[in-house]
Parts: structure tokens; sequence; C-alpha cells
């Protein structure tokens, strides 16, 4: 944040809602209370969510400072704030750090089972109306103030913000959807919709030892994307079930991994699992068409169907491994859009919407 | 068998299809060939499978030996056959034994991915058309013969015949779908469907640890039965929802199970089950309604949906083990239906159909 211009105050792009431009506000920087750590923006990259919302496929409660997928540096931190992150590992001012998008507090019924983004009391960071004192809930902004329960990770000096910025969701999320899925080392996984997330899902099912990996997109331009993201095949929705049955003696998938969003992907995701398989559903969170299953089939052919929304804190620390391990392998740069000040998030959210394959960036 | 009558024959109930009457056949007895296993028949209970087949409700091939709920005592081994049971305990001639519904080679995709329920060689017991030398396929008939890869338990002397029968089918299939249900401990667990499936699925949760079970069946004679296993609470599929939501705060059920096979029914599953929890589908194995689905909820609530048919070996023994250490504890004899020999198979299978909610056995 411009700490020179002004020691105490930092902007904010605050979201009116839909149609109406973003304004770019001043508020006194606050200072951390309990459990919170007051972190300087580094970089926040526009997800698709954040996109939902601009565009008002979605709601959420305005005004608000949109911006989940964050990297900072901790400026201060509050009173019995953590001073060790997700790994265990000490944090200190300074420190470059990503966190979950979403606090929980640790002990309602929903945490204690293991599902913290369903937590009675979540605060979800870009999905909060601002209120005084409480402005800098989001990425589009000059900093960030992290609430209690927030999972912090600081991160290697070997990935750059651009890379680290979308581990926070796209990445996590896709972790979570492979944990659900179970081990694929051998297995034939087939991904549904090849944005970043279907891409990474396609990268990371390889890197855990996926025999093959079948990518599908309604656009045929993603081809050469998945290619070089993993998949051996790629091909159209019409053909996904005979690339399938080719590549398996006619079983089907052993795991299939929806991130298009379309109910036909996903009755699609459905339709290609083997007998015994997992198909994991991520990409719908926003009302739409409905899906029609076949409960003898559900049951003769055993699926094991997973719904998905966000993850949990150690979802972020696989992320953000696998991102060590494999920025070598895979061209993640080729999901990186352009970049943006804060004071272009207009154009930035412009650009991101006419590319939904790319992760656009904003940098205060 | 009648050893007296004729050293080398043994009489099975051919069912040639739905509405043609049993015929009383004499076979010659088998000798059990490479890793089978001669049994003479005690007990067999009639399934609802066996039923929709007698309807025609499903077709199997005829002409054909119905039956898998099978207790009997081995009378001799052919070459290779095991020696020990599932438990590893040592098996000999004259032991009283049940075995799982199917066999299967152990060596195939899904039996190598702990699926032998879906073996690309299964054979299923009375679910085969017969030929020369393969009459004794099925449990209603003097003897059984068991193939290669059929999982055996020899039953302890205080389980009955007609209490262990039908762990062979209905109890193991419950021990499998509490297997895909996880830990029950402390849940609020829905059962669908008060037949016999579903009163052992209400008594298995309980003895699990589950906190309650709310048991629901449009039969509002099924009420009392339901409290008798476990169920503190009957409800009509009407008032799960709701009496489920005044249970948990408004959540849902962490388990729903289902049983009915009513295509409602498996709709209401979904419906009442609790953000992240988990809906276990096995009543639906004959074709029948639709189901539609909401991805946007499937997504948001993160719903885990398994569809289980049949099960593992290892289930029929927590099946065996569940009936040792319950049968003082909840009243399965209700469950038991009138009691006919095999020369009565015909009434049999009329008193089953009558009384659906009960399990009918046939003691040749």
């Amino acid at each position: 944040m411009n700490t020179e211009r002004s020691s105490a105050r930092a902007l904010a792009a605050v979201f009116s809602g839909p149609g109406e431009p973003f304004r770019l506000e001043e508020f006194p920087i606050p200072s951390p209370g309990k459990g919170e750590v007051l972190v300087d923006v580094s970089c926040s990259t526009i997800c698709g969510s954040d996109l939902h919302t601009w565009h008002g496929r979605r709601q959420e409660p305005v005004p608000c400072v949109l911006g989940h997928e964050i990297v900072g540096r901790i400026v201060t931190f509050g009173a019995g704030a953590p001073r060790i992150d997700l790994r265990g590992e000490p944090l200190k001012e300074g420190d470059r750090i990503t966190w979950t998008l979403a606090a929980s507090c640790g002990e309602c019924f929903f945490c204690i089972r293991g599902l913290p983004q369903k937590c009675e009391h979540l605060f979800k960071y870009g999905h909060s109306s601002i209120s005084p004192g409480r402005e800098f809930s989001g990425g589009f902004a000059e900093c960030c103030l992290l609430n209690a329960g927030t999972g912090i990770v600081r991160l290697p000096d070997d990935l750059s913000d651009a890379l680290a910025a979308p581990a926070n969701c796209a990445v996590a999320t896709v972790a979570a959807a492979m944990r659900l899925a179970g081990p694929v080392e051998g297995a034939t996984v087939a991904v549904l919709g090849c944005g970043v997330l279907g891409l990474t899902a396609a990268a990371m099912a390889r890197r855990l030892g996926a025999k093959e990996v079948v990518a599908c997109d309604i656009d045929p331009s993603r081809a050469p994307f998945a290619k070089r993201f993993g998949s051996g095949i790629f091909c159209e929705p019409a053909d996904l079930l005979s690339d399938l049955r080719d590549l398996t003696n006619g079983r089907g998938a052993d795991v299939t991994l929806e991130f298009s969003g379309s109910a036909a992907a996903v009755a699609g995701a459905f339709a290609v699992t083997r007998t015994g398989g997992v198909s994991v559903i991520a990409g719908t969170t926003t009302p739409g068409g409905k899906v029609e299953i076949d409960p003898n089939e559900l049951v003769r052919r055993m699926l094991t169907i997973h719904g998905l929304h966000n993850y949990a804190p150690d979802d972020l620390v696989t992320a953000l491994d696998f991102l060590s391990t494999s920025k070598d392998v895979f061209p993640f740069e080729l999901l990186h859009g352009e970049s943006f000040t804060l004071s272009d998030i207009e154009a930035a959210f412009a650009s991101s919407s006419d590319r939904p394959g790319l992760r656009t960036a904003v940098i205060p």
C-alpha cells in the first residue's frame, strides 16, 4: 500500500453491483485486532466467481471489495494472531504469504467435522459487504485484514505472485477434488472443462500417476492447452464416452472431475464414469439446469459422487506443494492473463471477462 | 438332501419364468470340481430380488434355481477348495456355513479394485441358468455346488438358520452400506424403507453409536417394527424433512440410507442429507423412475452419494458378527415369515409376496 502518500489510509476498489463501475476509495488502515493479521497486498487474481458477481450471475452483499486469490506481505500481527503457518513454520512481519479464502471458527458443527469451508461463522474474503473499519476484506485493495481463523501459508521464494495467487482458490479446490477422488495412480481420469481448474486438475492427476488424462471442453481451441497440462487426449463432449471406452476396454473413466459448471457436463461426467468409479462435481456454483439420474444405474454401477465447494486448509498446502514441484513441468504461465494496476481494475475485469481461461492479475 | 431315497440324486425347484409353476426335479448330485465345495442345503430365505424375478419385474436367464440366501452343511471339498473360511478359521466336512452370494475370480480389473461383486467372471447363486451338471446353483434345492471363488463363513452355533440365511444378502448389504457411510457415532441417520434391509440398517446404525435413527416408510404399519429395531422416530415421507430439521438444528441427516427402491425416496434421501453428509442408495435394482438433481445444490451442499449393489466378502463377516452380538438386542424373529418345505415352494413364494417385509424360509 502507498504508505508514503498517506501513512494511515489505503485504497480499495469498491464494488457496488453489476453494471456499476468500481469506485476507488481510501479508507483508514485498520489495526489488526485479536487473532487478526494486517497484510500489504502484492497481487490478486480475478477468479471465475468474481466475474460471476461482476456480471450479476451471482449475488453478493454490496458494497464489497471483491477478490480472494491474494498474495501479500505481513505488516503487523494482532494480539494472539498465529505466529506459525499451516505447515507449522514460523511467521514474521515482512513474510510473503497467501491464505485460505475463508476464515472459520474451528469449533462449530461443520468445523469439527472437517468442513471448515461450511463453518457456521464463515468469513470469505471478497464476499462480504464492507462496513466502517472492515473495508479491507478482499483482494482488490492495497491491504487486507486477515480475520482470526484464517489459515496462512508462507510462500517459497521460487513461487511468483502470479503463480501463487490462484493457489488460494483454483489450485486448492483442485487439490480438494483429488483428495475426494482418492488415489489415481494407474487410473484413467476424465477432466470436464478446460479452464484454469480443469487444466490444473489434468496436470495434478498426471503428477499423481494417472495412466491417462482425457480432457474435454466444448471449445476445441483448449486442446493445445490440455495437451500441455498433461492430457494425452482432448475431445469435445460428443466424443468423450467413445474415447474413454476405447481407452478402457469399454468400462469408462475411473475418475471424472467436473469443473465446467455446465449441467450437460455433470450428466456427462456421471455417464462416462465406470462401474465403481468416482465423480467429483465442483464446477457448478450458480443456479442452472438440473440433471436427471437413474437410481438403478447409480446402484448397479456403484457410482460415488462427491459435490465439492471450496476446500479445507490442508488442501492449500497441497496446492502450493504441487505448484512448487510442478512449475517447471507444466506451463502455468500460459494461464496468466494480463496484469493491471488497482486504478485499472475496470479494464482488468473486462480483460478477464474476455479471456475466462486465464487468470488476470491486479497489482496494487 | 434325501440321501436315503437316492444316494446319487437330489431335488431342485426349477424356475422357468414368471407365471410358470416351479418344477421339482431330481438331478444327479455333482462331484465338486477344482476349488468347489458341495453343500447340503439346510435353509434358504426368499429375497426381494427372488420375488422380483418371480413376478417378472426383473429378468433372469431361465431355467434356473432361485435363492441366494442360503445356509447349509459342507458335504465334500473339491481339489484345492479352501479349507479356511473368510475369518481364516478351518473348515471341515459337516460344518454349518453360509457364503457370499457371488463367486468372483479375484484377478480381474474389478476384483483387484475391491469390487468383487462386479467381477468380470461373476457367478451369482440363484441367478444363473442351469445346464447339465450345473443344476445346483441356487438355494431352493437340496444341495448347492459352491463355485471356486466363493467366500465361506462357518456359522456359530448360536445363530439359527433362519437368522443366518439373510445375512448372506440383506444383512451383508447393510454392512456394506454402513461401510460406505463411514462412522456414524453420534450421527443422525435416516433410513428410507423399513423392509428387512431398512430395519437391519436402523439396528446396525444404533449399534454403531448413532445418536438418533429416523426411519421412514410409506406404510405406517412399519412404525412399531422400526421402533423395535432402534429407530427413535418413525415418519412417513412427507414428514421426513421437517422431523430431521427439528432434530438437527435445521441441518438434516448426517447419513441417509435408501433401501426402499422408490425414486421418490432416492430424491428424498438427497433432499434431507445435510451439507457434507453422505447418502447411500441401495434399494433400486430394477428400472424405474428417474431422479432430478441440482448440480448447484450438490456442489454447495457438498453431498457424497454412493450407489451400492451387493457387497464384498468382508461385509458378510461384519454382518454375521453383527447378528451374533445383536440377536438378543433386536427382535430379528419378527422379520421371519413362514417356513415351507421345498415341495411347497409355490406357497412359499405366495406367502413371501403377501408379506414383503418378512423373510420366508424354504427348508429342504
